[in-house]
């Protein structure tokens, strides 16, 4: 079974949509969250465009975008070797090496790797757990996901720019509490944010997650997109996310 | 009948807070809307905090504030003299000559008339047209308050920044088309955003209108509030609205 015969022995394969997609994560390192489900959802994009997704961790966004976006090409860009050549291993594994690459790297020098503006659409899920905050995670592997340990929120934001052709579009995902500060880089980098939708838990609770996206050189206005509401009641999924969870 | 010696031949009195409080408008003028009851129902202020509302046009938010806020003092600054005549007379029609103050004058030369720090929250709806766009208002009265004629938002938050003791808490609502470069400007003037709150007429709509709060010198957080939702179905306004409408 090249299935089982892929995987190392700390590590597990997962399902993604449903069972349509399969996911190869380590048992104990880092693993894929809601952000990444909601992040390949919130974007739109249609035919043969070229997307990166910067920091791909095991490259569940490339994956979820492949399947969902029928006619994208997507590379994964990622630091961690080991994470790299697992995301590797899970493209193998839903037979999608035409359409997904997966390139070892750091995102401080995108320069070095890929030309100018060969991008249409640039993703993100940033590390943004500020140095010193919160428990430090004892596994590197996740430490390096989750916290600003590399490379932080500006850092992706300049790949973008550089990696973008003007009128492109990056889109990330981001702490709701670091919004001002996410608009406030995105603008600096001449990104200028068009769309915003927030995530809440619930319907009547702050927002968790912010999902944003900006135009390189766009002009100033930006769409406030309805609330995503993760769960209806507790332990249960609203509509739209049981949709996000299944659809295709 | 003392209430309908105040009014002049173009104006009339309205009713607020299912009718406890009254408010002299012109009839084709500009006339208070939606946004300075809800601005109103945002902010929290406790205590005898002194409060400014910048631009305060017919002294809407001074009176919503200085009802539902028992102890507050209020003072509502207006650049336009018909506005701040009027807007005194809505206060001596409501009784709180001793708690809200209308002074006619410019926000930005506040330094002339107030002396720096003295508040501890300001608020302001402020014009948020630009020029040039939108139908251009005919009545100058309305050109000036909706449109950024005479100040515009940099004006409005160097305003609150010198009128805030340190930790004081500006609120504004903005289009929230523009709420990014609201956010930006707010972090320009030190007024570090600390809560937001976006206002959609319909829960699955974008949304129209954003409120934000900022404290002078805080900290980078901010909190995203669930969404405020006006109508809950076609000219059915939501039990939240209602009760803004109605409350005390």
């Amino acid at each position: 079974m090249i299935k089982k015969a892929s995987i190392l022995k700390d590590e597990t394969i997962d399902g993604l949509l449903g069972g349509k997609l399969s996911l190869i994560q380590r048992t104990r390192g880092y693993r894929f969250s809601l952000d990444a489900v909601v992040l390949a959802h919130f974007v739109r994009v249609q035919g043969k465009k070229r997307v990166a997704d910067l920091g791909t961790g095991n490259g569940v966004i490339p994956i979820l975008l492949a399947a969902i976006y029928p006619s994208v090409q997507v590379v994964g860009l990622e630091i961690q070797e080991a994470m790299a050549e697992r995301a590797l291993r899970s493209v193998a594994l839903n037979h999608m090496e035409d359409r997904v690459e997966i390139v070892r790297g750091d995102v401080r020098s995108v320069e070095g790797i890929f030309p100018s503006e060969s991008f249409d659409m640039v993703l993100s899920n940033p590390p943004y757990r500020r140095l010193k905050s919160g428990r430090v995670n004892p596994d590197p592997e996740r430490y390096v996901a989750r916290h600003e340990v590399e490379a932080a929120l500006p850092d992706f934001l300049r790949g973008a720019a550089y990696l973008l052709r003007s009128g492109g579009r990056v889109a990330l995902i981001y702490p709701a509490t670091r919004a001002a500060e996410l608009l406030v880089a995105m603008r600096e980098s001449a990104m200028e944010p068009k769309r915003l939708r927030f995530v809440h838990s619930f319907a009547d609770r702050p927002a968790e997650l912010v999902l944003a996206e900006g135009a390189k050189g766009g002009g100033r206005e930006v769409r406030i997109m309805p609330p995503l509401v993760v769960f209806a009641k507790e332990k249960i999924y609203t509509e739209e996310l049981q949709n996000m969870f299944s659809e295709k």
